[in-house]
């Protein structure tokens, strides 16, 4: 293994030993955002080779459910997850995974940009589900890891205008500089339709397509309100199991609401993106560390001490 | 004009003065599920003359802005809508109308099949909006007169289970013979889990896709929670209008939650159907009154006396 | 082995020896259109066990390539398929089978029906590809045995208006009993724009959609030339490698030109058709074979001698 | 009017005096890629106000037809479009148009601009047809104008990997500074697997889709050829009536045929992608011209001397 991102979900694990329905029981090992190099391949396998530099997609499917056979992989309910309780991580020195779950790394990618594929792809899969195409004006909503991916796939598609907030306004200015529009700096509490407002003034319209990165309640009521009739609210980030919403006013304006898990068939778009050069995720890290300082990377994770973006580990660095 | 069908929200006008942000602030004529018999045409009107019986669809858009020019005029801001305050119903002796929203009926559709034209679109944008096809499983909540039409779509379009709640017994029975191939009198108040689990044990699995027409929290809740995973909850029923609903359970599965605001371009399919002998609306229309005796035809919708599905006007017809 | 129906392309292979690039160089078995009762079930196999009644899906991918993962599985250049060569097909008494392509009847299906989900499969295929939908008028070209399973399927989904054609008289009358709106006998070499009238004529408007199940040149522009603008022209008969197409008309009505190979995902939807008797397959077979006449039923199938439609085998079964 | 392109189409009415069925049987006015100033409004008018400046899209459909209402107008068949016999074009001082159909020009972006989003308009049809996305591998036969606005398109959308050909090297160095991956020059009467084998090599693989702009056989044919098996063949050029394509080749592999014929809806987005500078238009016009010179402006566009690409003529401009 050569570089495994930490993901919000795996200081979720570490924090709370759960996510929802899925409870880490057994010690287990953590990451599933990671690149690495082929020490050994099976005897069938011909695209990849010993030594070859490879972004590893974390979930392999059972491939013979009707999901998987419909190329909804990421729905297969047996789809073995990296670092999805009860399955291990690879965060870790060495780690054993299906062959055509890895994919080759061209020479010009990094093995950390091989790491960012895994959320890269996330947004590829939310800007995809939402409908992100040339000229569209997008409202995005959580300027943190999941934001940015979404931020950088939307212009990559060719999205005309995209306006991106948060509450925390540093985040904002990394968003200007990932190729933000327009960035809105908002605060908890703040009344709603001035918030709709905002953004339709920012816009000059309101957006086709808002996507929410938060899961907080009061920005996915902002995407189903803010968005154009006939538009789509795609909600990436998880909250509260139990949301109220302005379903009346989603409904008589055919606003869909669409969510989004994990993703299927993106991680080799995600890799076109950052190998012709669209994606320009490398500065997404702002934290390395080696595997024997992996608690204190995920102390800073945690914490949020220094405005960490993407936080990465390095097992095959030397400690420095 | 002919045939008139009295709709839930003509009752709702009556009686609340509004639907949402819509207010009846003058005297307004109702009417909006129509057919006639053209008295007069405009000089480039070329596929109607005089006499042709036809079916009214009641909503004109402005045909300039982007939806209409997209195809979605059912979204256009500025669509003139029959009994949609300010604007006048077509409930009345005479009434002028846009032609290309004229629909010419074949010798073998009736005037009254003309006038469930409306109601029958409402189920077909519906069924196109939740993807319903060939071998689809679909739950329907809610056997009013739209859920009905949205039973008979779904089965017009090759649907092979269409499960069809309600919490009416009477009504159920009808859609038995509509076509329903499961039923089940739900009861308010029942357990949620318990019954997302008799909706999969009806049907053997989950819903491909579900349809709620009643409006009712706990069915748009059931509608959720009840399909398959990748599949769609079309929302129908307007309700509160703010709904507490499963978000995470949506997300996390990818369900996704479409609305359904009227019909655009469904009118020619919904005779194509009646035409085919596909829809067999006929047997909806409960009760019939002439127009003399228009109030008594609300008195009958509002109170429901009599299980009515769908009480006809007819202006042509003498008072009995 | 239960059941196993002659298809064109087996009596191709047994004639010709081979289709395009695909050559018989060494004995092969043939068959691919069969059902059959389970034997023996691997040890993971969950829903199917000994003694249960199959249809068998011919064709099964390599489940990790780029194809097989975005559900287009029918497109896998490693798909294994039943009488491909040089893959044997299942023309036997018994037969291995990846437990996941073989599909459990309802016990009101037969065994007959399950061999017959294999062409009914490239109907729904046929159809789903061009976009037959409620309302539909569609054009069918060539009434053989997938002329007859599109034609069934197409109703099933809600195609207002069928027109089927053929050479064949005998073959139309079948077809007419199958729920055929309208019929044509065409001649060979008839006039090309006569056709278009003619076509237009008996449906009072274009086809939507036109599906060509003949393979010949006149069918196939036929098919392109009296397709609505916008619509498209399915081809499912490959006759000729290269053909000469009016590809300005195509191109500037912007009639698509859709080819079809086998099906993906098909087989459940199939099912479900013939089980809840959208779909009634069973009167295409025409003449049954004991499995010690396989000769005698080739030769039927070969000449015509009788009018066959589908010619069945019967492993199962004791020699008349 | 301010500026008016000169388009192959207005070429080819001036030298043959008809494209296809579409003949100049009276004088006609030319012109049809223009923008202007708003010399004066309707008085319904309220988007557009004297002095504006627009860019004009040159059809206006009937608005009431099947094709206009389902979003489809470009092919209305009452569609009024510039210069298509027997409607005037807007070479010209002044033009009457419908306000809908002119758009706004943002301050930034100029007059020259805007008669350009009308061929750019093409190549988003173009590359929508063909469902051009984020990671697409595209392959684009022909450089000229269209094929350049493609090219620029299909970037802007995120395609991964571009190859355009050409017969001419000039263009293909043009098409180079406009953002093409890969270029090739092909020869007239090369071996049509060898170009195949060129394609997928420079590629390294098979594109997803290819769009031939050029209209000649030999390129139709390697659209189809070259393109992945379940990929598009999207055609623009309209070159000889009737065509020899290798049909089974395309139908076994699922590689679907589109034409295009003008635009629908893309004008907005061809004006977003000039305004976001996703689409570098301006380097395109290699050759300017007053009104008084216009048959000087036609004689260079036909006799392609000094290597036009796109020939500007300019109504407002005093004669050099």
């Amino acid at each position: 293994m050569a570089c495994v991102g930490i993901c919000g979900s795996d200081v979720h694990y570490v924090v709370q030993g759960r996510i929802g329905d899925f409870i880490v029981k057994d010690p287990m090992i953590m990451g599933h955002e990671a690149s690495g190099i082929v020490a050994k391949v099976g005897k069938n396998v011909k695209h990849l080779k010993e030594g070859d530099r490879v972004a590893i997609e974390p979930g392999v499917p059972c491939r013979i459910c009707r999901f998987c056979k419909e190329g909804k992989y990421n729905l297969c309910p047996d789809i073995v997850f990296c670092a999805t309780p009860p399955v291990h991580g690879n965060l870790s020195r060495y780690y054993v995974h299906a062959a055509d779950f890895c994919y080759k790394l061209p020479d010009h990618v990094s093995l950390e940009e091989g790491a960012l594929l895994e959320p890269l792809s996330v947004g590829v899969h939310a800007c995809r589900r939402g409908g992100v195409g040339l000229g569209s004006t997008v409202l995005i909503t959580g300027a943190g890891p999941i934001g940015m991916v979404t931020l950088i796939t939307a212009k990559a598609m060719g999205a005309a205008k995209v306006l991106i907030t948060d509450i925390v306004d540093h985040r904002l200015g990394v968003a200007k500089e990932l190729g933000a529009d327009y960035t809105y700096l908002s605060t908890v509490g703040e009344d709603e339709q001035e918030a709709v407002r905002t953004v339709h003034s920012l816009l000059a319209e309101p957006p086709d397509i808002s996507i929410d990165c938060s899961g907080a309640e009061a920005n996915i009521r902002l995407a189903i309100l803010a968005t154009k009739s006939g538009g789509v609210a795609v909600i990436v980030g998880m909250g509260a199991p139990e949301v109220k919403i302005p379903l009346v006013n989603a409904l008589a304006r055919e606003v869909d609401i669409r969510g989004i898990f994990r993703y299927a068939n993106e991680y080799p778009i995600a890799l076109s993106m950052v190998a012709s050069g669209a994606a320009k995720v490398k500065q997404l890290i702002t934290h390395n560390f080696s595997l024997e300082d992996t608690i204190e990377a995920f102390e800073v994770a945690k914490t949020g001490v220094g405005n960490p973006i993407k936080v990465m580990i390095h097992p095959l660095k030397e400690r420095a």
